[in-house]
């Protein structure tokens, strides 16, 4: 109780994401956050892609510690840092053997499609939300 | 008069494209080909997404001969290889220092947005198309 | 017995490889045969990027049957087509809830990593895969 | 004199770089971002992927403030921020039709290929950016 949600995506650096110099090219970090975040979601029971609402990011950053290789297996931890009225702040670390590899963020306002203007976070997806940040 | 329309995109090979073979990713020649195949159309005068019609790709093919590396710089020569009622052919030769380094094309059919349905490729287009192939 | 090798990977397109036509974007098919390719050869115990050689691609092609959405989950079928001395053909078939939608191929040729030359693919793995094509 | 560098880079969204939600998928904007810092750095004189060195990037950030839609034009201005005798910060503004679409940074630091621990700037590349710093 009072635990902040928790989520590992466990997956490989594809060699597609890979670049000449041997290493993941860093952008491609930022699609292993979006399947972490994918799932993430899905496990909470919703998506952030819907027909009234999506959720463009306005924000995100990322550091990098260790060179991630074609075919690590690596683990990303998805933390929900903060749920405002019409923002979401997720947290990842992403952790090669036990290491920190790299960490970031994203933050994604919510969107109405039709007007492609910043609204509320509809109440059904923010008590979702609510209530993972309360560990429920 | 009578000569098929030929059209040269120029580009080099970027980093993010390239992977740990230290060559390009096979699949990111055909980013390169539609941003050459963009600038063809634009260059006739018309786009292909647009709010009636879109055009999906219904086969794709390439073949590779040369390694293509960071920094290059590539000549693709676009052409249209034929207008059918429904869809249109397209394709490419990739060029690096005079040498033929890869060649492919694509199949595109003319798809009504709203039904997601064929459809025949709007009068506009095909009169500009024809043209294009007429050498016009 | 005498049973070509099936082997099945099973996927949700992501959405960052969907495009504004609200479809997957044709190309990224190619990520996800990529992936199912590694994970084929995985199940057949080694890899094709090594310290010796690689497998750059010679040939690629692909069909389209069927619209591919955000999220849509997938199963791609492997089949090793065809074991050559210098070169390996893999076919993918890509079904969603039961039906065809989309199918290709890749063939990749053995390429000694020093030299860049082409060569004959490595005992070791000609064995595994002609073991694999006979079913074994 | 005194100036500090800035350098414009011009390119169009590709399709490609688009997803379901019809903008350009956040992500994306690194690949620009990276076309623009390889432009600019040749207009300096050099690359940063060599055979002795290569710039890793240790940090990246974005803030997103317009959507960007396929075949925007938009200028991508960088600038040399910081050089350190390790590391190098490149600042990054992209605008649309004179307004400010995003802004980002990247952090990069030098890497010994060879031992891939970071050294120091190699002197050569170090006068030439501090060069540009002041406007040289």
């Amino acid at each position: 109780m009072g635990e902040i949600q928790k989520f590992v995506f466990e997956t490989r650096i594809r060699f597609i994401d890979t670049d000449a110099s041997g290493r993941i090219h860093y952008s491609c970090l930022f699609r292993y956050f979006e399947s972490a975040e994918i799932e993430f979601f899905r496990s909470l029971g919703f998506r952030t892609f819907r027909e009234d609402v999506s959720f463009p990011r306005v924000h995100v950053e990322c550091d990098y510690q260790l060179a991630l290789l074609y075919d690590d297996l690596v683990q990303i931890e998805v933390r929900l840092a903060k749920v405002g009225r019409t923002s979401v702040r997720l947290e990842f670390r992403v952790l090669k053997a036990g290491q920190l590899a790299a960490a970031g963020c994203v933050v994604m306002a919510c969107m109405d499609r039709k007007t492609q203007q910043g609204v509320a976070i509809p109440e059904e997806l923010r008590e979702k939300l609510t209530g993972a940040m309360m560990g429920g």
